[in-house]
């Protein structure tokens, strides 16, 4: 089985935590493409900054999808998602939504943690967005400077971790670590916190390859069909392809 | 006043209708300006294609905001309102916001009309991403074909207004008459339907107005600060200085 | 254009300063009537106020609703709202109505700030009124002595922009500055507050100035038709014609 | 035990319908007093008249309360029951609030039925005014002229047994007859039903024994506490009592 | 009239202080029948100790319900509630239940008091299976050991006060007094609360009396019509004639 | 790995049903245990029956679980899962859970198709127990008689892919096929049918392998710790080890 994974971020040291944390979560046989955005922001944290990744997005799978039999939107608030489920022929996955819906059978109310509070309204728009708020206990961040988004989660693992506990208390059963620059810290962590962790890029490939195993079909009707063949302006021609109908 | 209008489509005679139709809802005194996607889809009608329309709108807000009040996203679920919010000094408002917000002081119930059943799914999302689902009688489409989208208000008058009974029926106090190729139907259709009529582009250009006339203040806190200072790749340079924090 | 405002309230002194807002706030050429309930509460704070607050409106725009385009329910939490809005042939808007939709285009989720703790529920029950807990961040209220109603504005400025702060850290966007008495002060704090403010006054006229212009047709269906011709008993005769179907 | 029953309607055999169905739904040795607005309109439908009436239902509380040990308000959508709750030192209850929250031990979604339309709006209003959406299968009603106010219950019994099979068919698992004028009607069509019926008034008595017998304490915080005092104008000598603090 | 009680706790001791409650709380003439559960768990606090309670109080049911006019489950987030509604010809309240429908006609709020946070996820899981999330203030839980679950209410009582004052700062207009072994204490703290306070057993005897009085028939539609025929194995032969359609 | 299925129904050739589709379902390497309630009902369709259930769930986990790396509770609507779920030291997962969670993975709405109405009340709490109302399209049901519920999905194949476009056309953007004697049909179906279909048991088993791979920890706090050590009556022993603390 071979899963894409796109960053949405233009940072390629990003990509290459995720991918390595991916490989890792993954079965046996399964093959990990890992593809970085090409333009936008080094890390998105905003509302705007998501705009351009979720264009992003849609280009590298345009590119790449290909071959794939599951594909990965890789920042933890899934941009572009809705539109890869509409466009590709495979399954898609956001990270953020992977890792919610994990964390749904592991507890009653989850908990996402991150690095800093710019993420909170993104992240809290996230859970919103895909009718969560009954199952959430709330986003809590850190508040206070990192000295690298590279390293971010080594330097903030002990914070973290002390974030949990708030979380314990406000009625979190799981808690998500939130942020690709995460990724890998939830195994380290979890026997430092009292209830389950949950990292979104091991739920996301895990439940990518749910998706490819399970194998559903592309649906012709429903609001995930196909867009109809419309005039597209000012894309690359492979994305173009996807407006063909 | 001076009041932008992106109209996230490529197509120029959208484009030409909007503006006539807000030149006519404006306040005396105040000058329209409206301009048209440089890329993505000739009208939007899935998630996939709001997304391009979404960054091109954010490519038309940085070219054109300076010297303008206030501005308006001109398709009619609102892609990249949030971004805009977020970058722009002056206020932004979305058409498919103004209208559901003043269809509400016109009643308890509002329903969205529309032309076409592919709009319906983007429509529905962006009821419940305002949090509106409560003040919602639902979205109620045409499902049969038009000849075409620059004329297709015309074309359809009649059959929109036999499908605002059938809204009546579901509850709806009001009716939205929703989609930038529908814009100026309502006061066509004013005494042909038995409750209110609104069109989003006139509602649009009288709430930026209001907007613009409370002036109020660039947020520096809450979530639609400007975002941080952040190194942007591959975007338009007029866009890249709203980064600049 | 001409709007009417009816203070619920039968402090005269009240009535005075709610013009004096809604004069500045109007757009050139229109006119501001605005009156005074004839019986009822000094300043209404409670369910039980309200319940007389809203039958003072009824009677205040049956005899002054003649040659008005638009009418504004004048006390925070809209009493007698829904019941003008079937009743009279033009616009009705309330002033708190007015104040959240308006505060829904600033921002995700809106803070009432106001002056006195006696009045957080009857503002609590208003936001679950309109369907807009989603939108809300809750309503901050002042809790010490003030000492005269007439001048709380001005008294409790300092301490209003305190409690605008602890609003920012419960996550509102934007500020209300909830409660006829407060009216005007919203200009006044401008930049002293990190978000956007709101003034009820203010947002009331230019909503009511927008209905007006948007000119609606009168509902002859839906839930704020006119009621059917009853026989009423022990109302003044200008109230009487409004039930007259 | 005495329990006072005001009917907001200005109709005087409505009462005596209701003073009779009350009678024979109290337990033995309860006392019912059966009172009539003296202002408003003869049959409660619209918000408008609603208004009317809870401010006529306050007039008579004030007038008769004195040695009772509980009170209802008597017309279905409650008019004036919060206020009532802050002013009276006994128990309040509404007769759809009665009649719901009885419904729920019944069932887990129950329907309203009712014999106009024009109630519908009403009636929805006070369903989602008690938070009780989740437990709703929606209100029915006859959408067809009756001969007599006084007399609709017996016209329409027939009309109202099949109207309950629709309700069932819309996911009911009991049915509430709403509405003063159909009280008494629940027993006749006891068995013509399959499932249970509620009478609104008949609930309404018992839930006002129960909280009479329950001997709550009148609330000295919270946001039924009784308003302070506060200079009124305009309104009874036996009403102002209330608002002495 | 005679109520069957069941209580779903194996402790005969707090059988005992719940039949003591409820006759105290029961109308002249009211007999009340208490049995204690023959398996399960001494006291229950968990999801899993309530799979069993439900199961046992089930059992309790098939063997006394013979006779009885109503019948209560008496653990607070009644266990078995549903089921035994579908299977009992008579009707039956939850103590829960009971205690959460009253406390909304006494404010808009409820607070639910209880003396162990062991408590807290399986009373809040009851306040969304009622679909009353938005009339409460919350569960409260007292966060230190006891000494004895048959006198926690004596032990705990002054505590209990203080818990319930801070429920009133988080809006709470009501306090129920939450679990079994508090039965009986409400009336104790009457006058010691700013609010009323409702005891769970007190309220359920009254509203199991209010459901027997008004005499609705057992459903044969809707979702608690008994289950059709079924062949049952390994369960009491009297619990099976429940299933025999 | 090793997972334990637990069939709550004790009809045999459902296990093997299961069992069977389960085994097609897993991974290379992936042992399934299946086994059968010892009492309670041929096939759970009711609250009562999930009771009796829910019960006999525990006892098989109790007795089986040793050696497995996760559990699944094999009946549509997770009767004992939340309290499996505290009792375990592997994960649980439940059919009606994760064939929900992955469908929301699928699209926006899900549908849940089933060959009995009597299943409707209990599918549909299933759907509000999991916070989910919002992704779902509601719960359809064939209305006819079946001849064996062991070949029911063979028997009624064709008239469950029409029921699907039923849901379609209502807004499903994804079908689950709910109940386990129909546990194999998706894939049947999958070519007629236009959107996805989900299967309980694969999913289940999908799901159920992704959170043992994922590897959480057993919470020590939070919802789903263990309860605490309590005296336990006339359950069996295997079972009362679980409530050894």
């Amino acid at each position: 089985m071979r899963i894409l994974i796109a960053n949405p971020n233009t940072t390629q040291a990003i990509t290459d935590r995720i991918a390595a944390v991916a490989a890792n979560a993954a079965s046996p046989g399964t093959e990990i493409v890992a593809v970085t955005a090409r333009f936008g922001a080094q890390y998105i944290a905003t509302r705007a900054e998501a705009v351009l990744g979720a264009h992003a997005v849609l280009e590298l799978f345009a590119e790449h999808a290909e071959g794939c039999d599951a594909a990965i939107v890789a920042a933890y608030a899934d941009p572009g998602l809705g539109a890869a489920r509409e466009l590709l022929n495979i399954p898609v996955v956001g990270m953020a939504e992977a890792a919610m819906l994990t964390a749904c059978m592991l507890g009653r109310r989850f908990a996402v943690l991150t690095f800093a509070v710019a993420l909170e309204p993104w992240y809290q728009e996230c859970i919103e967005y895909n009718g969560l708020q009954a199952r959430s206990a709330g986003v809590f961040c850190l508040d206070e400077p990192f000295n690298d988004i590279n390293t971010v989660a080594e330097e903030k693992a002990a914070k973290l971790a002390e974030l949990a506990n708030r979380a314990i208390g406000a009625g979190a059963d799981v808690c998500i670590l939130g942020g690709a620059p995460l990724s890998g810290l939830a195994a380290q962590l979890r026997d430092k916190v009292a209830i389950p962790l949950v990292d979104g890029v091991a739920a996301a490939v895990r439940q990518a390859e749910t998706l490819a195993a399970l194998n559903p079909r592309k649906p012709i009707a429903g609001t995930f069909r196909r867009p109809g063949p419309k005039q597209m302006t000012g894309i690359s021609s492979s994305l173009k392809t996807f407006f063909k109908g």
